[in-house]
């Protein structure tokens, strides 16, 4: 036990959180219902570790704050760079890389994951989080960019958000090239100044068309005094840009053509009913996106931390990343995928009410009456018995009396305790106690004798029929939460 | 696209490795079984982020081979020190030290993830895996390190390992100490050559009484050339510790004590029927544990690296840790749990042939037989129809001709593909060829005319029929797969 003074603070580093059984159950019944789909598609599962060689990853992160541009480094001890991947693309074209020869391609693979960002942490902006990734990986051809679209408008209806309630939205760089190339952006020494407007149109939805501008123009200046330079174009340019975001009118190229292709496809599969549209303001902020890109976007309203009330936004983003397996080999290497922002779309749900309640039922509780071990031995075959026959159960382990104890089984939720002292031992019998009944009652503060009388808050069992007795409440308190349901 | 010249090697860091589907597939099937039996027993589930600061996850792992302690750490802006978690028990420890006071206590969790160690990597030691872990905080009483025994042995029951292939074995460190003070190693000065007399006794599997006599003494030098020094213990002193692991045989203290009360209450559930045992030689390698220490032995033979049969060995292992939540506070909280070696035991499983085969059925493929846009949207359609109805499939999305897609459906292990070329769309049919079927036959190369008849290799389908048709070829496949089981 460590004295005050050099006592340890026990504290998360910042950007970082723990996570509790409501979350982590909500979050696997979510996933699953996720991967479900991923699977009727055709999607297999493949993992990648979360730690990889520096240059493999590359550098291909928005908004870096940080020195080491928003990446957790260390030296291996053969002096080799090592990082936490960011995202769970990178990883996976190191790995399409190496194991090319194996794969059936084109390869369709999902996969979850945390990933790490060392960047400045805010609400709601984490330096862990997890991500939920399908990919595909050998095929140049839209028809599977298309169909990523179609699978993201499947995914969010999985998981219980309505039609109607989202969108998916799909774009593509090469027509956004064309727009750059037509203000004098073009050309290999201009890649820089294009992500920059690149980033500036994804900010239209967070800053509205004259914040926009301003990241167009000369910079903008946030309300906590951030100064964020622009791309500096001129007002011929800016007009163009904003012009192309506002009517997607834009001369004929390749990327329109893609653009058409998705549109027809997506229409025959019936999916062109307002679930995926074509929108000339989809960016996405990675650099290594190279052909159409698409995002999903939820639709209703919830008031954000200024109390304003906001669409909730993305909550899932994609695109076509040609170049990323290449840059390991010496052949074009086509490959289109998308993230879901796990934390983010579990917030949407819960913000719909969607977040399944997976009604996890609390331990029943054997309360310690006599503490020898001969007792100790018997309340540990009562929990053993009941666990046997499928219940959860557990008996009180720490060393406090009847009256802490009653508030433990209150604090955990238990459905019931069950009882054995001298007398009831001596008697061969246990007492159940019906702790939601328990506290229905009292509640209620109402007099109702006969329903009492059907199901009493406290009844003795014989010791043999414990199981049965404790299957008793418990199905009486099933009933009686679906009835209220 | 890269130039071979300046093109990355795309390979993964040392001692970490790329996870395929059966192995994820199998890995969830395992631990939904765990987490079952967990929850069966009152645990709630609870995580901690993957990175702690350095100082907080304190520094207790045994056989540090490297500089910086088998720890991979790096600074934060701040110039703290963060280091990812090398266990779930030193995070556990400091969430529970963080949220003392909202805890209700004793306090059961279990959480499974990911840990790192930055070791010299060899055959079957990683750099990342997995533990699955269980912990009671908040009681001294030893009926919690009986539960967390019997709790393994119903773990390793539940995953599919027979009664009589493993055994819990259960010791007390306190009894270790009382033979370590009867050799003069008593006393906070004697800590180190304390840890090192435990580490040589927990390596008794490893090499054998010879080996640890060695260890005990001046040290011992391994095949590879290596040199381990020992503990320094003079005749006397080693002819003591050996005699206790051999005979169990020790001056009542205790920790005896409490081993007594562990066997009666593991006696009372019924457990001692070979299944948890009282074994001298455990000593488990990690310097928190302050009281019982228990692992979970699987008793069946394999062979090792060199060919040797020899016992599986240790799937599980963990013990009383009643310092390291104390660290943070200024007062005791004891507190006991145990981690599964997730990838020790799915290997153990394979070696049984009780991993469980998921049998997740591949894609069916629907093949593109004609490239224009409104064809690809009718294979689309198909696909969507087939998903509609719960049936896993594909549109091939490469751009290859009919020989290669039919290739790829086969590597994929397709159970059937969907052909439409002109012909069929003419007549609105389409072409189902059973995969499977087809591999039998070419495999068995008989006649046997009836059975084809009854169930041809190819047949045709009205288009408006496909879900039907295809359903009818997974339905056959299906009962045949039973059949042959």
């Amino acid at each position: 036990m460590a004295d005050k003074a050099d006592r340890m603070k026990a504290r998360l580093p910042r950007g970082f959180v723990d996570r509790h059984a409501a979350d982590i159950r909500a979050v696997d019944a979510m996933t699953a219902k996720i991967r479900a789909v991923y699977e009727l598609y055709g999607f297999d599962p493949v993992e990648q570790p979360m730690v990889e060689y520096t240059d493999a990853l590359g550098k291909f992160l928005p908004d870096q704050d940080r020195p080491n541009e928003g990446v957790f480094s260390f030296q291996d001890d053969d002096e080799q760079w090592l990082s936490l991947r960011y995202d769970l693309t990178a990883p996976l074209a190191r790995f399409v890389a190496e194991n090319f020869e194996t794969l059936a391609r084109p390869y369709r693979s999902y996969r979850s994951g945390w990933v790490f960002r060392n960047e400045k942490p805010g609400p709601g902006r984490f330096r862990q989080f997890m991500q939920f990734d399908a990919d595909i990986v050998g095929t140049p051809g839209v028809a599977a960019d298309a169909e990523m679209a179609m699978m993201m408008a499947d995914t969010l209806e999985a998981v219980g958000i309505k039609r109607g309630d989202y969108v998916i939205r799909v774009n593509n760089r090469k027509v956004l090239d064309g727009v750059l190339e037509a203000i004098g952006l073009g050309g290999e020494g201009n890649a820089g100044r294009r992500l920059t407007v690149l980033r500036a149109i994804d900010k239209l939805d967070k800053f509205g068309p004259e914040g926009v501008r301003l990241l167009l123009g000369k910079g903008r200046l946030d309300e906590s005094g951030d100064f964020t330079k622009g791309a500096g174009l001129d007002e011929a340019g800016i007009g163009t840009v904003l012009s192309y975001i506002e009517t997607g009118e834009v001369a004929d190229n390749e990327g329109v053509a893609e653009l058409a292709q998705i549109r027809a496809l997506v229409a025959a599969a019936g999916y062109d009913d307002g679930r995926v549209k074509i929108d000339p303001s989809v960016v996405r902020g990675l650099e290594y996106y190279t052909g159409p890109v698409y995002e999903a976007e939820l639709l209703f309203e919830v008031p954000n931390e200024k109390g304003e009330i906001v669409r909730f936004g993305s909550v899932a983003g994609g695109g076509r990343y040609d170049g990323l397996v290449s840059r390991f080999r010496g052949e074009p290497v086509p490959a289109t995928g998308f993230s879901i922002g796990v934390s983010r779309l579990t917030a949407a749900l819960k913000n719909l009410g969607k977040l399944e309640d997976t009604a996890v039922v609390a331990p029943v509780v054997v309360l310690v009456m006599d503490k020898d071990t001969e007792s100790l031995g018997r309340y540990q075959r009562m929990v053993s018995e009941l666990r046997a026959a499928g219940i959860r159960a557990e008996m009180y382990l720490g060393g406090a009396g009847m009256k802490a104890q009653m508030k433990y089984a209150d604090r955990r939720g238990a459905p019931c305790v069950v009882i054995q002292g001298g007398d009831e031992r001596e008697k061969g019998e246990v007492q159940i106690k019906d702790l939601a009944l328990g506290a229905k009652l009292s509640a209620e503060i109402e007099d109702n004798a006969t329903w009492r009388e059907s199901r009493p808050a406290q009844f003795t069992a014989p010791e043999s029929g414990l199981v049965e007795a404790v299957r008793r409440v418990l199905d009486a308190q099933k009933a009686e939460r679906s009835a209220e349901a």
